[in-house]
C-alpha cells in the first residue's frame, strides 16, 4: 500500500487514524476483560449465591490487574502520539504489533483467573507476565524507531523530554521480566508485582520519576 | 509517561483521545449487555419458541436497565466533558477507573438476568445497584478534581453552572445507596428504582432539576 | 446532567461524539454478529468438515441480512448526521433508545439462524422484522424531532433536502410491518423481504426514489 | 437515505465517519481474534498446564496470521483514504461490503483453530483463503470505483501515485488465489503462504514495489 504513503502531503492530522485505531483495540480489550468473570450456574440449592460469588476473587482480581494494566498502557500511547506527530509504514507495523499484545492480554488473563487456585500457578502468573514483558519490548522498539534522530517526532517537541521518556521506558521490561522470574519462586509475589506495577504508574507523583512500559 | 505529560503545549484538542477511548469503552459496554439474553436450545418437541422467549423477560429487563444506565452515564460523560477541556495524569487514571465500573456493569447484569426468578435475588439485585453506587461515586470524584478551583475546566464556561453540576452530583451516589439497601428488603423494588432512576434522567425536563450519576 | 447542556455555546462540533458513540456501537454490532455462527465441533468420523460447513447455510444467511440491515441503517445515520448539527436532551436520549435497537438486533439474528430449519421459525422471522420494525419507528421519531421547525437542522441545508427525507422514512416502517406479517405467512417470504429491502437500500439509484431507514 | 446524500456540500470531512466506523469493525475483528483461543478446562491431574498450553499452537498461530493479515488490511484501508476524500452511496456501500468480509475472518480463524490437527484440514485453509481472496477482489472493487476518472480522488494527489496503487493492487486477488489453491495440494503450504504475505505486506521495503490486497 506503500505506492500511497506517508510523504504524501495530502494529509494534515497524520496520526489520527493510527489513534482511532488504537483507542478501539485498547478499549474493546480492556471491556471484554470482563468475559473472563463467569456468571456462577447451576448451584447446589444449600449454597448461597453470595458465596459462590465471593469464590470468584480470583477472576475479579485478575480483571482488577489487566484492567489496570492496559489502562496505563493506554495512558503511555495517549501521551507518546502527543509528541509523535507522523507516521510512516514501519511505525503502523509496530503499533500493529502492539495491538496484537495488548489484544492477546485477555487470553493469560483467563488462563489466570482459572488456574490461580491450582498448583499449576506458576505457568498462568509466568504466562500473562511473559506477555506484558513483550508488550513493554515492543512499546520501547516503537518509541525507540519514532523518537531516533526525532524520525516522527513533532518540531515543537523539547528534546530533554524525548530523552527523558527514553530514559523512563527502559525500566519497563526489566520491571515485567522481574515478575516473569518471581512467577517460579513464588505465584502471588509475581502477581502482586504485576499489581504493583499498575498502581504504580497510575500514581501521579512516582509516575513522572520513571514513567512506565 | 508523564514525562510528555500535560503541561506540554503541542496538543490542541487535548480531551479528543480520552473521549475517544471512552466512547469505545461505553459503545462496547452497551453492545455486549445484549449477550447476557441466552438463545433457548433443546426445547422439548411440544413447547413452543413463542413461550421459551417469553420466559426470557428477567434477561430482556436486565438488558433494558443495564442499558438506559449505561447510556444515561454515556450522556453524562459527554456533557461533562463540554466543559472540561484539559487533562492531566490523575483526571486519566480516574476516567480509567470510571470505565472499570461501566465495563464491569455486564457482569452483574448478567448475575441478575440469571437469578432474578431464584431465592437468591436480593444478592443479585444488591451486586447491581452497588457496582451502580460506586460508579456514581467515582464520578463525583472525577468531576470534584476536575472542577476544584476549575482546575481543568474551560475558561469560558459559566462557574454558575460548575457548582449547578456539583449540587446535582451529590444526589447520584445517594439514590443508588436507597436501590442498593432496597434490595435486601424488596428486590422487584430496588431493580425498579434502577429501572425509575435510569428513566427518570433520561427525561428531558427533570434532568435539569437533578442532573445525574 | 443537562446543567452543562446544549445551549452551552462553547463546543464547536457538537455532534462528534454523538456520532463517535454511534460509530462505535454499530462497528461492534455488525462485528459480533459473526459469532452467531457456530464452529461445527464433534463431527462424526465419517462426515466431512465441508457438508458440516454447508449445513451452516441458516447462519450464513441471518449474518448475511443482518450485516446489511445494519450496514444500511449505518449508512442513514451517517447521512442524517450530515444535517443535523446540533444536539439536545432528547436527542440524545433518542439516539439512546436508536442504539438499544441496533444492538438487540444481534439476538433475533442468533434465533432465526438457530431455528430458520425448525417449524417454529415464523415466531423468529417475526422476532426479527419486528425488531426492525420498532428500529424504523425510532428512526422516524428521531429525525421527526430534530427537523421539526428545523429545530437541530444545519442552516446551510436545503428545506427542500429535509421535506424529502421525511417523505422518505415514512415508508421504512411501513415496509418492516409487511416482513413482520409475512411471517406468519410464509418464513421464507419474511426473510426474503428483510433481505430485498436491505439490498434496495444499497443500490444506488432507488435509493434516491424511496430512502428509507 | 440518499435525500441527505452526499452532493450536499455541508460537510468538510467527508470521509470521517466511514474511516470512524471502519476503524471500529477493523479493530473489533482483530481484538476479538484472541478468543478464538480456548482456555483449557478440566485438565486430567497428571498433565502440566504448560504441556495444555503448548498444544494450543495452532490457535495461536491462526491468530498471528489472521490478525497480521487484518493489520496489513487496516494499513491499506489507512492509506487508501488518504487520497479518497470524498464519499459516494456506492462508496458506503461497498465499504459496508468490504467490512462484512473483513468481520467474517474470525469465523475461518476458529475453524481453522479447531481442524489444523486434523484430516480435514485442506477445507478449513481453503475456507481462510477464499476468505482473505474474496476481500481481496472487493479491495480492488472500491478502489477501482474511486479512482476510474478520479471520482472520488483528492484533486491534490499525483495521478503516477494513483496508477501505482491500481497496479499493485492486482497482485492480491491473485496471490490469495494462488493460497486458496495451495490449500488441496499442502495445507501446511497454503497457511504459510497466508503468513508470508502478511509478512511481506507488513515488510517496509517490498511493500513499496508490490503493495497489497
Amino acid at each position: 500500500m506503500n505506492p500511497a504513503s506517508d510523504e504524501n502531503p495530502i494529509t494534515e492530522n497524520r496520526t489520527a487514524r493510527l489513534e482511532a485505531f488504537s483507542d478501539g483495540v485498547f478499549s474493546i480489550a480492556v471491556t471484554l476483560l470482563v468475559f473472563n468473570i463467569a456468571v456462577p450456574r447451576d448451584l447446589p440449592p444449600d449454597k448461597p449465591l453470595i458465596d459462590a460469588l465471593l469464590e470468584l476473587w480470583p477472576s475479579y482480581f485478575a480483571y482488577l490487574v489487566s484492567f489496570l494494566t492496559i489502562g496505563v498502557m493506554w495512558i503511555n500511547h495517549h501521551n507518546l502520539f502527543k509528541i509523535i506527530n507522523r507516521t510512516d509504514h514501519t511505525l503502523l507495523v509496530l503499533n500493529v504489533l502492539l495491538m496484537l499484545m495488548v489484544t492477546f492480554v485477555n487470553f493469560p488473563t483467563a488462563v489466570l483467573g482459572a488456574y490461580i487456585k491450582q498448583p499449576d500457578t506458576p505457568t498462568a502468573a509466568g504466562l500473562l507476565s511473559g506477555t506484558y514483558f513483550i508488550t513493554a519490548v515492543i512499546y520501547n522498539l516503537l518509541w525507540r524507531y519514532a523518537s531516533y534522530n526525532r524520525r516522527l517526532i513533532d518540531d515543537r517537541a523539547d528534546q530533554a523530554v524525548v530523552d527523558a521518556i527514553t530514559r523512563a521506558y527502559r525500566y519497563g521490561p526489566l520491571m515485567y521480566l522481574v515478575a516473569f522470574l518471581l512467577a517460579f519462586v513464588s505465584t502471588p509475589l509475581s502477581v502482586l508485582c504485576n499489581f504493583g506495577l499498575a498502581v504504580f504508574y497510575a500514581l501521579p507523583n512516582t509516575a513522572n520519576l520513571f514513567g512506565g512500559d
